[in-house]
């Protein structure tokens, strides 16, 4: 960590960091530039970050620049190889690229039957369906719950497929736990601690949606919560960030994909269907998130958009997921991967 | 709510849409323009809205454009009159501006008292301080929990002072709700709908901060959610947004509070100290925000901010607080408002 | 065009927007909502857009909402076919990827040669250089003008690769016109349309780039400043947009490729290189600009990045340009494109 | 200057960095973190930073952190007092806040005498005008051209107001300079370099408008080009930037006022009109702009703003002017300024 003093900053004052940064057991390093004197703080990995507050704080400090990141075991650093989390057979993070699919609200029984079975046929390998739903709105449908729980698991049953589901709030954990394969955390609560915390005292994978206006930096940090909590299978998904382009739902922010995987070790899911919001635009983002790297990509799929509870708009049919397996394979294939 | 379909829709297709809105009970109004068919979608109030996806999903519609706004209750057209929020005879959303100041996090009794004593003498209506900290990394100080409440109290007691603390978790709305006057639902929280309609249960006074990525219509449907549980003590505070600039740790955006003073009968907080994240900026900001309208302005003070826990970078003194008071009373009178 | 009048409005006042419809030749067509009237104003094309202003300037109205694009010629509805630009022979648009590449800045006539020859050998179709340079500071390096031209037409006399440089003036549209065979269109004057107009009225190729906060409809509206001025070899170029992701430079914006792929028959290229602005994700990022729909990549290349007088920390080296190629050349296929 | 270089770079690569510092002429300081080695590059003022991208392209090399600011001749380190500008008398930058307003683009010379005239008695005390006007659209009016140029003339001479107008072309600068006191560059031509050095080159005043993804920095750099030709009579004018928020049509930073006062001795206008967009929070925000330390506003105004030729919407009415002046000076004396 470096602390740059401000131009003209007086000796009394500049002891004064220096005997605050020994107090705090680290080894101030000062170098004398034109206009500031810079002081490193040397210390052992990245212990020195957390006190950067201290020096932010004090008025002799023009700024403090981190060196060292501030995560820790989510960090490529800590561990080279990329983490391969094993979820019912399905392996994400390995070599084959995962195709998730399914409904954003489960609906009925039916739907999601007649879903999951168009699903399995065309070689997707993880359901998604949300029971339990934050919508904008109060007066919106807010999913079935433990209803639509129970219908995920029928279908697990009947196709054997592993099933992800969204849990909102930490007093859900138990009870989604019993019938999720994956506990997805969405953008809205990517930094509520709490539900964090929880999951991570919970062995099963985790699916972290990226927050709407969060840096990745913010996120292996949240990530980071997961797996302090003793819980190392989670996986980062990109689902697009809030910006000034308002042709598409959010901007998907694929540059993430290339980035996670250079800095951390966990597998990287994109999330096309939320990031683009506009159903033309789906596929092509798919093709391109295998493209740079993504370790899968979940799809929102319903048998009939228009009734859908949520996001019909963005929906893609079952029906046509067997050809758009197919043609992501044909990506997955071009950079080397593979997609079963 | 106005439906606009694809340039050369067919006849049938067209139908399509007519009888979707008559199914659901709207009246449809067609009207054929140069290059796109528009169906107006006629019904009471804002009920149209809440359909807006069905059409979205439709393959035969371009797009959807709502007229109403998704919110009711937090609406001023639905109440016309401010909401004016008694907290102890604290009166917030009046004609006095209100002044909020306090640490960020509780770190000792004794720095509580002190500060609380000192700001009561400067004018300071409500003390803040947090117990329950949402931090960025799960390696930094997360507050001191039930102990802090009860400092909080115990100031209380001392000076009169009514207190606001952040809850986090819907698990601990019940025992802040013994300790604290107003709830305060943090950014990273702010779209936690089960921990919106956790304090909408309450009938204690909640200051919902925004998002930060957070639209201003987003904003208003999260209050709503707090008053369509039957609590309509919400105050809103604006506490800056995500953008491009660094310069400022967040970017406040100032525009918020005319168009919510304007869209809504909700009071208007301004947080200019985790706004823009830098001591010298504050009070300008503080200025600022009391002269486009807002209710109120809540500070960081901390009497050593070296030694806070959290964001001493941004913490006033305590004992400046005198002087900054009588300086925004001065802006607030400017502006035909008071400042007790 | 929607014209959407405050909740209340008086009769009278309804009457003048009505009148004021007529009056510039459209007509109104009246729609009673719950709480809004709704006025359409039909006319031919996207005309009554144009005047959009008139009605937002009434103190009775609302809202305005387009129905129509603002933008005609750059259009898929205007033209249904893709707009592919024969450059001495490489066809830009076509079933074909392209792939630009060359120095940020031209620097020697050595590294030039030496650039294009391998360049040429490793199966790139156009050579990048910068002669003029935008620049954020007045004390770097501002390019070598004429001379950097002269070496351009001597790498392409001895390659035969077409070349691309920037035209940052109006006065200097004549004397670029001469050496180069596109016309390149910074980010920093996308919306400067003295500029676009002037080089709308040459002939030759021209590649707009993106805008740092241009949204995409703003971009086809510059790009419709040039074909209005009679010049349809219009290429759009992705670089990157401003958001508050700090990883990247930029945040690439691949979801504008499909998206202008849906709107407009104008090819569309992808600048990783400015986009992430980090050599370690350039590559990643080409392949999926490829996977996603885009007619090529522009790729910065020095041969020896740490001695480049700008944006060396992006360059990839010649000699990597061969495999590189190949590799992009994979993901064409698998998308069904060639690549030569 | 620090560069970090990459975990467990080798003693030869080290070397290769320590080398180029001296080899550029500074001096390096090595100092070795738990996982990174740093070296700071010592030299004279603000030299290093202008070799930083030679750093950032050697392959050892993590990152470079800038310590020194890359402008000067802006900074208040290089020059401590306030920048006054005369302009005809009226004084930007002192003690006294300035009110600039009239039409967005000139239409008729009736129309802007009459504003004239009013302004005048209102206590306005710079009138602008737009002869030239950047639209996004190509079939929007682009303005009088030299004809609105003549009519500004008249009514400054009518008046005795100096007029301040837009200039976006550098063919322009030599006949604007003839009728204008101030010249206006606007957010899009922000970074136009070869404007900016030709505005430079006069001796008139000239406002350099913030780009809409400008950070404060790069401002300040544009900002430099003009100094560093010659020009010292510059004022900075922010006018919004873009975020995700469409409530407003941009973002208005006033965040930016106090950042620019502290890093710049240029004074600081701020523009609500374009900021908002909105007619109704204008004077809201213009008095928030001058709460928070700005030397002037500049607001648009028209008689009849339904036929205004642009930005009707957001134009004040020339009649409402006097009481607007009149709320803006008691805000002004509230922090200690003037507004005669």
């Amino acid at each position: 960590m470096i602390v740059t003093l401000k131009t003209g900053t007086k000796k009394l004052a500049v002891n004064e960091v220096i005997r605050r940064i020994q107090k705090l057991g680290f080894k101030p390093e000062l170098s004398r530039g034109a206009e500031h004197i810079v002081i490193g703080v040397i210390g052992e990995g990245n212990k020195a970050v957390t006190h950067r507050g201290v020096f932010e704080a004090m008025p002799q400090v023009e700024s403090v620049t981190p060196i060292s990141k501030p995560y820790k075991i989510v960090s490529r650093v800590f561990k080279k190889n990329n983490t391969v989390i094993d979820v019912n057979g399905v392996c994400i993070g390995g070599d084959s690229v995962v195709v998730m699919a399914g409904p954003c609200s489960i609906d009925t029984k039916e739907n999601l039957i007649l879903t999951g079975k168009e699903l399995k046929k065309a070689g997707v390998q993880v359901l998604r369906g949300g029971a339990f739903k934050p919508r904008t709105s109060p007066y919106s449908f807010q999913g079935l719950g433990e209803e639509g729980l129970k219908y995920l698991a029928e279908v697990r049953k009947a196709t054997g497929l592993p099933v992800i589901t969204e849990v909102m709030d930490t007093r859900q954990v138990e009870l989604i736990e019993r019938y999720a394969d994956i506990l997805q955390i969405g953008a809205r609560n990517s930094q509520n601690y709490d539900l964090l915390r929880e999951v991570g005292r919970t062995r099963k994978a985790v699916m972290l949606k990226r927050g709407m206006a969060m840096t990745i930096e913010e996120w292996l940090m949240a990530a980071e919560y997961i797996l302090a909590a003793g819980n190392n299978n989670v996986m980062l998904c990109e689902r697009g960030i809030r910006t000034y382009e308002t042709a598409t739902r959010f901007t998907l922010d694929l540059n993430a994909v290339p980035v996670l995987k250079h800095l951390s070790h966990l597998p990287v899911i994109v999330d096309p269907s939320h990031g683009v919001g506009v159903r033309d635009y789906i596929v092509p983002m798919a093709k391109a998130a295998i493209a740079c790297g993504a370790d899968g990509v979940i799809l929102e799929c319903h048998p009939n958009p228009a009734q859908a509870l949520s996001d019909g708009h963005q929906a893609l049919l079952p029906a046509d997921m067997g050809a758009i397996v197919k043609d992501l394979r044909r990506v997955a294939t071009s950079v080397g991967r593979t997609l079963y």
